[in-house]
């Protein structure tokens, strides 16, 4: 059988998954590939730390060189974290001649336009599956599966961390800071989970499919994003009393005004699929104009379901599928100009909004006078008795008709600013 | 931009779908394809029957030589349903040197072997993506997204039909007879709804889903199956009490003794995705031992999803994709034995078992010794008050414990010769 030979670059545990799964179960490659991929060198920087899978003689190594040097050497997964000195490995791998398969959505939301155009100037290929939703195959459904669609939206749960600690607030009615802590008991969160809670890691992987689904080339740093870090465990009962689920929803959307883009913690109907996503699990919602909705649902990290759809960018590398794929959608072109999201301030939406309030008459009417003058329909209200903590204030729930966020935001400077209003302002969306 | 002409043969419900994404959306084709799909010819038996799609000039013929002795015809979606003259014009193609698109099932089901063996050796490209679950791209999603993995096992529901009958029994508590009425009211059932209702449209899915997930050359006559007509209201709502709904599953699953697989109505856990799925949706439950399980939902039939898996096709045929996973991947080869599934009786799991019995003392110790003497251990029992429609019969609805369906055949068998059993015998499975 034919042998191609491909190496590995970084062996932390995705690159531990990916090498297991050429060495141990180089048949099943064979099957789907129709040759032997051969793990030929693993870069690393350190040869003599300890790892977690026994190579064979001569394989790891800490030269760069040993790849780039190598024309037998064809694909290469780059499974370096971080911006520098993954951004130059892939430049140096790209210009010795390498296709580049990587999981770092980092680098692609923050240098694709740079790394793709280099890749197609030396006619070489980026595959990127592993890079968003983990084992969930988003980027191939996307670019290839619903390609007779205009795809119109997309809803996803892209962080599987801030989807654990959601879990466990509303299961185990815990506050944030616990189910954070227990998240990283479980090693689902880092020792520092900021770009996991604060939407920054979800607003990345949303920049690389709305460049896919919609051909937006978009900077993540324009997605408006809030976090989880402002939910509080009662904001998940005050939900599940008017029927919902709060979830970190990463949204792309066509709206009359354009492209709607945002991360925010969304309230989701009980009963619909994102909602029932639980733990550390990924989902995304895709709907074309075609196909209509399609859901998917699986582990959006973790070694083994990244190292597969690592392994299965190799094998599309490798037989020819990927290198067709990346040369026919010409990917964060710099062709197309980029794209400026509307400005929050015009994104439509409903709202959930929780204001701490003093516990006298009067307090509703200052309210909701305040919304009524900024438009702003209500939906629902939640009052309850206050507690004994703090008696006098009472949490207010105010659920909205459909508005603008600019009109939220501009009558929650005023409402601010109301001597019956003890903070506490929180604002989610609510998915219609 | 380059142009590759392609070709339709029948105008039906799917065929109209695709020619009106080729006519009406080339710029979105375009962009996936690098290049034009130009709509050559349509090709129908009746040139005078109304359509509701206006072609143009010159692109309808009742000829199909028009397609096959036209060289720059490269790829044609053969949208003709049931297995002749299905098959002998995907012969001509194949032979005239087209790639072919297909959507239709059974003709693979039945024809598989021939006509991938035949395009093999002709240098030709079979895509199917249509001809399981629709609009869901369970196909690419096994063959190329998730060939990393050994897949362990599938669960699906594939019968739209099916599923939409059963949702109406549960939802409007209705009976069979009123839920077939109301499926062909809406569409979802044909005037015969026999091969959706007894299985035998989803074993030939699943059959497909088997040979691409396990390299399983079986026959789908072979696969134990039951349909949904055995079905009472009665059991949705016992099975309800139970934490279950009742769905026509079709699973593929990798067992000790080997691959088991089998159609039937089986109850599945309240909450659990599958569980979820309600009217004429589809869904597909993969687990690969390396990303874990991943669940995939969507329409299953219709006009536009299904157009949208053959134009996704047509574009991954002419782009040069398809040839690769068509050639590397040897479909329905010869080369293979044909898979015997493991016998019924051998089959474990858990099941259901409903009996109408008389209602007078002494009936639940005869049997459950019946039961017990086959070594089938009860896991719950419901028994009502009898109606007033039968006086003195009343249900007794069993669920056991893991078993084989084996011992429960036989345990029925002289179950049904008891003088206290007045019918009724219902048996399903039980998701573990």
């Amino acid at each position: 059988m034919e042998k191609t030979k491909v190496a590995i670059v970084g062996l932390g545990t995705v690159g531990t998954g990916v090498a297991r799964l050429l060495l141990d179960y180089g048949d099943r490659t064979a099957r789907h590939a129709g040759r032997t991929l051969w793990l030929e060198k693993v870069v690393v920087r350190d040869l003599h730390k300890p790892r977690a899978i026994r190579l064979p003689q001569g394989v790891l190594t800490d030269q760069l060189e040993d790849v780039t040097a190598n024309p037998e050497i064809k694909a290469v997964a780059q499974l370096i974290g971080g911006l520098e000195p993954a951004r130059s490995i892939m430049l140096r791998l790209l210009e010795s001649g390498k296709d580049v398969i990587t999981a770092n959505k980092a680098l692609l939301a923050e240098h694709g336009g740079e790394l793709f155009d280099r890749a197609r100037e030396l006619g070489r290929t980026i595959a990127f599956e592993a890079s968003v939703a983990g084992g969930i195959p988003i980027v191939t459904n996307i670019s290839q599966c619903l390609s007779a669609n205009q795809i119109t939206s997309i809803h996803a749960i892209l962080n599987g961390t801030s989807n654990y600690i959601l879990t466990r607030m509303e299961e185990d009615q815990c506050d944030f800071a616990e189910a954070v802590a227990e998240a990283q008991r479980q090693g689902y969160a880092e020792a520092d989970p900021t770009m996991d809670i604060d939407g920054t890691d979800a607003a990345q992987k949303l920049a690389i499919l709305a460049h896919l689904a919609f051909g937006a080339r978009v900077n993540w740093r324009d997605i408006p994003r809030r976090g989880i870090q402002t939910v509080e465990a009662d904001d998940l009962q005050y939900a599940r009393q008017l029927g919902y689920r709060i979830k970190l929803l990463a949204v792309a959307e066509l709206i009359d005004s354009g492209l709607q883009l945002y991360v925010s913690p969304t309230l989701v109907k009980i009963g619909t699929p994102l909602a029932e996503v639980r733990g550390a699990y990924n989902a995304v919602s895709v709907v074309g104009d075609a196909v209509g909705r399609v859901f998917f649902h699986g582990l959006g990290a973790g070694q083994m379901p990244t190292a597969s759809a690592v392994v299965a960018d190799l094998i599309d590398v490798v037989v020819g599928r990927a290198p067709i794929t990346f040369r026919t959608l010409e990917l964060w072109s710099q062709r197309y100009d980029r794209l400026k999201p509307p400005s929050p301030e015009q994104m439509p939406g409903r709202f959930y909004l929780r204001f701490n309030v003093e516990d006298r008459p009067g307090v509703m009417a200052e309210l909701t006078s305040v919304l009524g003058r900024h438009q702003i329909s209500i939906a629902s209200i939640i009052q309850h008795p206050g507690s004994n903590d703090d008696p006098g204030v009472v949490p207010l729930v105010i659920m909205t008709h459909q508005t603008s966020e600019g009109a939220v935001l501009s009558a929650l400077e005023q409402i601010k600013h109301l001597s019956c209003v003890q903070g506490g302002n929180v604002v989610l969306r609510v998915r219609s």
